[in-house]
């Protein structure tokens, strides 16, 4: 695919399309426009068409866009049918919870591994992935393509183990420890779920809105 | 606090901000200019100003931030000094990982009790957080303050738990779940957490440097 630099505000609203067009395919929805796709959305439809148009044509004036076609565009977009693999690094609370829960084959990945430091663990399997030592992860990324590690161990072994990963050839982790892991600029690519910085975001909403309602009470207390 | 309206994108960076420079107190820095911060944070010097400058005054030209005001300041700009309350509903896999790793009180909130439906874990407790059916949910919610629940039941269950608890007076939902919860405008907040969200930008990451390695090689080809 041919690249241009697309802004990551953009990047990041492209999962939602997906999730959205994938909801709207499983209803039978074949084709929708802009405005209504916005609306659904929270987002204007100069908004949307701005966010495709860094990527393609892919509407038509007065048609809309075709759902399944624009679905499958942008997970072509997003690297869904590039057949990435994943292995899992700490199969504790969030290794298990991801294992069991999170389907990384709706999304193109594979998840193709799983590693541990507990003896009880290896040599099994969680959901059909096995579960190995994490003295084998070296040999194991050698022989194997790993396009992503899940980083699901400790916070205090975060960075030890990252360092150790990139190391051994790993190029994208996938952060669960809410560590920094590398610096600005490093080239191995972190993706980091902070689930503090969401649970921070909450909190600044929900302050938002009781400071409103304080005031909307104080002024009506002026009036009365 | 009086507010002006803040774009989400700043505030999206505040927790960030805010990890940082708890982080740099940790480790007994005690001051920092914008350029520092920036450099950390891979930000311009002149973002973050602007972003402080949303909210007042905190830096001095030629000083630089106070780290340990500033960071109470953003702190208190999120509402980490609000006392919130909340509570969780779903105690599987990502429940238990919540209760047992994330520490709720480092930001600011406390969790007061979490629901189930499996009666074996009724009337016990995990990490000191008492386990209750969620029959008993609306009663709680009335008898206590609840700022917040915490939506960690199966995706199949999210949509009607959800208005359940909106229903019993729950105005905002920390939502991991991967479900779209309520419409656009809704006056519940609701803040998710949606896992493939976040792999689906590392997929794209990834894809973009695939094909630039894939440029230079084919560059190198032509070359030789």
């Amino acid at each position: 695919m041919k690249r241009v630099k697309v802004s990551n505000n953009v990047i990041r609203r492209m999962p939602r399309y997906l999730r959205k067009l994938g909801e709207l395919e499983k209803n039978g929805i074949n084709r929708i426009s802009s405005f209504e796709l916005g609306k659904q959305l929270g987002l204007t439809p100069s908004q949307i068409r701005q966010d495709f148009s860094c990527f393609g044509e892919f509407g038509q004036q007065g048609y809309g866009y075709n759902v399944p076609a624009l679905r499958e565009q942008v997970g072509s977009i997003l690297g869904t049918d590039r057949g990435f693999s994943a292995i899992l690094v700490g199969v504790g609370n969030i290794g298990h919870a991801l294992m069991d829960n999170f389907c990384f084959s709706e999304w193109g990945f594979k998840l193709t591994h799983a590693f541990d430091i507990n003896p009880e663990l290896f040599d099994t399997c969680f959901n059909g992935v096995p579960i190995s030592s994490m003295d084998d992860i070296v040999e194991y990324v050698k022989e194997n393509k790993v396009d992503v590690a899940v980083l699901t161990v400790p916070s205090t072994a975060a960075i030890p183990v990252a360092n150790f990963l990139i190391e051994n050839g790993v190029e994208a982790i996938w952060n669960f420890t809410n560590q920094e892991l590398v610096e600005p600029n490093s080239p191995t690519i972190v993706e980091n779920i902070h689930f503090s910085d969401s649970l921070l975001s909450l909190s600044y909403y929900i302050s938002e809105r009781n400071d409103e309602k304080a005031a909307r009470a104080a002024r009506l207390e002026k009036q009365n």
